[in-house]
């Protein structure tokens, strides 16, 4: 089978065999936003070569920028749920090709505020098989990081934090940026002053301006200012765990692995690290469950 | 005398006659961004048909990137140290003029950290009189709005929240802006709802990514975002109020004042509104100060 993790800004193909082994794996810049409704050519590009009936698609495809709109299954939700709610796809011109999207997931709080994943819920189905059935806590870190509760193969809840996308934007636009050499590797230093201040009782935006007079006053030199915020963000976003979390599932790639770990270590929390073929995995997983192969 | 506040994005220059009337107003998108070094010559544009011997310059003017560099004066600092630390220029080409700058503020906290402020440390100045020697917090919102506390006329110490800036980028670059409708009215319901979730014990990086569910799921509509995200923002900021603030004092233009005045009434804290030419009359005070008029 043919397994897609199809998000905003990349897409990566992975070629499964009959025993669950990953055969070939692909990557794109072909996100749904570059791909601008194109979506049958750019999928007829990207599986040049691979001729296997099956494809199961997750991500950003399935949204309302994407291919077709899936909606979102509510939490609590596993791999019954979430298999039982895939959608079918028919293009005209991927004649003998099974497509299916994977539906993303939603949560409501006590308040009645909703939270939304579309992408990570595939990675963690992924994951659940390996995990076992007592509670865990799942982060997938990045643009907007997901920390999602898991307990019996389930998420029964989630929430999400802006904070790959709000350092992006501050280095890039703000102020901040000004100050800052962005093209440097990261400094440990920093980045856990930043984890540590942001345990601080003074706001976000307060402590954002404070990056810019750490800069001013020499406190921090330019170099140190990007992995100093970037610990701040990390630190805050770890805020919200538990004050009893002992542990913590991370699925990401190498170097945001590395911060998380870092940053949770500094907060007495163990990282267990996953590699992100979680996604391939949840894929075939999901396929299985549906009966699909 | 001519009592200039020269800022990063914009320049406003007052004529103040001997009895401290403003008898004439000039605004300039020519803050020291755009002046780009020609500030001599921007100058001589902007006070043209002004013949005034005295001119006194605050805000970033006095900065690394301005005209000349004026050393932070460290509080708590009012007038006598404000003015006795103000500096000469004599730029070749306004032969017969007395120029000088006004510093800015500095303060530092328990763990060493710096805060800093240049243009609000006069508005400030123009404000005391009128305030009387008992302990009043101030707060000058905007890009980076200022929260001061003056006790016997001088400022004690002060904090910055980047509220507006952040605002401004989130809207502009972030996936929030492109749920939102950012030229609409201003939307009091969903206003007062941010300033109340802000309250909440989940970090903003998470309450920073539910606006864009809150728009997805319907619960606000595009229209009312921004005044959602805005209300966000400034309740975070007013966060860092100490409990028992009865009163706060504003400095803002109009459409500032408002929304302070909004957001405050709904923590229970009365707004007392200054107008904006408080920056006129701390000029004239700290000339005053300094003998020079």
């Amino acid at each position: 089978m043919i397994a897609i993790d199809w998000g905003t800004t990349s897409l990566r193909a992975f070629r499964i065999d009959a025993d669950g082994n990953i055969i070939g794996t692909r990557r794109s810049t072909q996100g749904v936003l570059a791909a601008a409704g194109n979506f049958e050519s750019v999928l007829r590009v990207e599986i040049d070569g691979w001729d296997d009936a099956l494809i199961v698609m997750s991500g950003m495809i399935g949204s309302r920028q994407g291919w077709r709109e899936v909606a979102y299954v509510e939490c609590p939700a596993g791999l019954d749920e979430i298999a039982a709610a895939m959608v079918p796809l028919a293009p005209p011109s991927l004649p003998g090709r099974q497509i299916w999207l994977v539906p993303g997931l939603s949560v409501r709080d006590e308040r009645g505020a909703n939270d939304v994943m579309r992408g990570e819920e595939t990675q963690i189905c992924g994951l659940v098989d390996a995990l076992g059935t007592r509670r865990h806590r799942v982060c997938l870190p990045g643009t907007h990081s997901k920390h999602a509760e898991i307990r019996n193969g389930r998420v029964e809840r989630f929430h999400t934090a802006m904070t790959g996308e709000l350092f992006d934007v501050l280095c890039k636009h703000s102020i901040l940026g000004r100050l800052m050499d962005t093209n440097m590797p990261h400094r440990s230093a920093a980045f856990l002053r930043g984890v540590d201040d942001a345990r601080e009782p003074r706001d976000l935006l307060n402590q954002l301006f404070a990056v810019r007079t750490l800069g001013l006053f020499g406190t921090l030199q330019a170099d140190e200012l990007p992995s100093y915020l970037s610990g701040l963000l990390i630190g805050h976003e770890l805020n919200d765990l538990p004050a009893d979390t002992g542990e913590l599932h991370l699925v990401a790639a190498e170097r945001l692995l590395e911060l998380y770990t870092e940053a949770l270590a500094r907060r007495g929390v163990r990282a267990v690290n996953h590699a992100e073929l979680a996604a391939a995995r949840g894929l075939r997983a999901l396929a299985v469950r549906r009966g699909l192969t």
